[in-house]
């Protein structure tokens, strides 16, 4: 429907009846959480096997003493065929990738990358692909980097704007990426701009792509996107060290205590191990042993987010149809991603409207994840995005809340329309 | 004996007999390696039960998803019960108490502390009380901090140079202590320096004792050591934010897969967290109740401690009735300290000879710690100190890691001592 073009009186009447359901909503006193990117105990249920000890006597006996800092052998592998690398070129660390992020930049700030001049000597700057994930932008604004927003399509960044700024500008040190499934918007990056990313030219010596592939294996559909493979790209065309890339264990088997990795290529490697030697003797190898125990292989690993996919695919089809039964298709108030994989659904409302559907879903008792947290400085200038996390919510409560987030959009944008008309 | 004052004759009828000893040794090709402070198989056999399963079944759902940055409860009260302090000035960690300090200190680099001046704004200087652990000294060399070497009595550093230095100097920014059984020395902070350490004036006002009590129950006697409360004399003395205290489970549990903790001040805990918060989601919670059910409380620790100490301790004595059978009371070529806990015996040498005593070692195949390790940079001016770890090795192994160490002492010093005479 394109409420933009309805009468006022049409409008009007929109309006009193969502305000009439909104307030019985209210006093229902519901509370409903779709906040964040969090799995379901049905979902955790899946790893609880993994708990049992079966199998830990044939660990060998030195996993369960300091030592190997890069991690074991076994999940280094594994970790390699997921990501399409070397076993050489992975670091398997704690149970936090984004703690692996987090750390990389800092030693980048601290101690230079490859022996380049440390980035805290100079002001710098990260590419922002827009809507992103927040905890990226929140690691910015805490070492008070710069972030430049980047338009996202439906085939990644905007290159042309990227390569622009990279070329021209060495304060550009880096670009987030979630190439694939991307928090928010669900779509994967095409062929095309991963192999522009790994061969633009950058004026910074030093520039890295932070690759967040957090939702590599996390498919929700028969037809899962394929992304190519970037390090392979970047050692075509001769940007072999360009790329940290991360992934962890979080959403496919406990979220917070899985196990994390860095892949990057040797150089970039040993750089970190130089570092990483004097941070700590090594990562908790007794619970990479216990993953490795459970997730044995990709065929296993897929087996398990086949598994996944079976809890969490009906709450993302349960929002999608219900805004597909609300809003219809081309709605002028609402527009949605229905993805392929990931975590998120995104919701671009009318613009102007994003922070008010926000406030009256809290009013409600529905809290979504803040209006302009996918971007830096948490402003989304149109004011435009939401980002919808289903999984962990109940399914009951996942049909609740939807109600509420359907009539706080329509109350939202039809009360902005109204106002238009009136002034 | 007292080897300076025998006749030059007799020396040389030692070494020719030392020599003889060491060359049969470097013919049996030995390889024996005594140089880190780790477990071995038998201590970490008894935190297997930990890892069947059991009891998890109690575990809160939530503890397998993200959240409660600051750890899980039961593991914040029995580290506090550990360090005597509140539970609200625990933060538990992942699986590395250096990570921590590490962590810590990078912080207070990049952003300060308390809204002090961040210290990579200014040269910095930390006192390093000698002999130390390598790795805290390894930490401060990475990050470019001046190390101040600060001789170490029976009773702790040399608090009347301490106090001195950091009335004086602003530059001056921490301390390392470890202030229960020592590493290397074994000895235990007496109340006098506690209350010294915790009250002192420092002309900078964001200066930290970094108390990192890695062996708060590693106790091998049945007469402990006691260590004064440092939170509580600081908080007393009206120094309440003065003290990082770190601890870890890897020599309780498993090493490099147990839980570290720091403990401080309310106003520190929500410093650290204010940072913690943007670096990672939260750490391995599950791990930590595991960590939970096994340890349960205090006492329970105390068992699990004495059945260690029934695995290391005839080590231990080993060792010490070897030297004293080879040098007897008084010797002048070796002095060694019998602790109390801990993880070494230090072996100190005559002036001049332990970087010989190592290289001899190494060519017998006994791999030592290196000597200058406990020293900031690496170096001992008096080439005097030696750090023995025992526990590692084999009880079989260790007979003949004493048996090269003693006849490598005598021949190293033996041999100084014939070359003055001679001189």
């Amino acid at each position: 429907m394109n409420y933009s073009q309805l009468p006022k009186e049409e409008l009007q009447q929109i309006y009193d009846l969502q305000k009439a359901e909104y307030d019985s909503f209210v006093a229902q006193g519901y509370s409903v959480d779709i906040a964040r990117g969090k799995p379901c105990n049905e979902q955790l249920d899946i790893a609880m096997p993994m708990l049992t000890g079966e199998g830990l006597e044939n660990m060998p006996k030195n996993y369960r003493n300091y030592g190997m800092l890069d991690g074991i052998p076994e999940m280094k592998k594994l970790f390699a065929q997921m990501l399409g690398v070397d076993a050489s070129e992975v670091i398997v660390g704690g149970s936090s990738s984004l703690n692996l992020m987090y750390d990389t930049i800092q030693r980048a700030l601290q101690f230079g990358i490859l022996g380049a001049k440390p980035w805290n000597s100079q002001p710098i700057k990260f590419l922002c692909p827009v809507p992103g994930y927040d905890r990226h932008f929140a690691i910015c604004e805490h070492f008070g980097i710069e972030m430049i927003s980047i338009p996202m399509t439906d085939e990644g960044p905007n290159m042309d704007l990227v390569e622009q700024l990279v070329a021209n500008d060495d304060a550009i040190k880096a670009i987030w990426c979630v190439p694939k499934y991307s928090n928010p918007t669900g779509i994967t990056y095409s062929d095309a701009v991963v192999e522009r990313l790994a061969s633009m030219k950058t004026k910074a010596e030093d520039f890295r792509i932070f690759w967040d592939n957090a939702y590599v294996v996390h498919d929700l559909s028969d037809t899962p996107d394929n992304l190519a493979n970037i390090m392979e790209v970047c050692a075509r065309v001769g940007n072999p060290d360009r790329v940290y890339q991360f992934a962890s264990t979080s959403k496919v088997t406990l979220a917070g205590s899985g196990v994390g990795c860095i892949a990057t290529s040797k150089n970039n490697v040993k750089d970190i191990l130089s570092h990483l030697t004097i941070q700590t003797i090594s990562y908790n190898k007794v619970w990479q042993y216990i993953h490795y125990l459970f997730l044995k292989d990709m065929d296993n690993v897929k087996a398990i987010m086949a598994k996944q996919r079976e809890v969490i695919k009906p709450k993302f089809d349960a929002l999608v149809n219900a805004f597909q039964d609300a809003f219809g298709s081309d709605s002028d108030i609402a527009k949605w991603t229905n993805p392929n994989g990931g975590y998120f659904i995104t919701l671009d409302v009318l613009d102007g409207c994003a922070k008010k559907v926000c406030e009256l879903c809290k009013g409600a008792g529905l809290t979504l994840t803040a209006a302009g947290a996918p971007f830096p400085y948490g402003i989304d200038v149109n004011d435009r995005t939401l980002r919808i996390a289903p999984t962990f919510t109940s399914d009951s409560d996942l049909v609740v809340a939807t109600q509420i987030l359907v009539c706080c959009v329509k109350l939202a944008c039809v009360q902005k329309l109204l106002a238009e008309k009136n002034s």
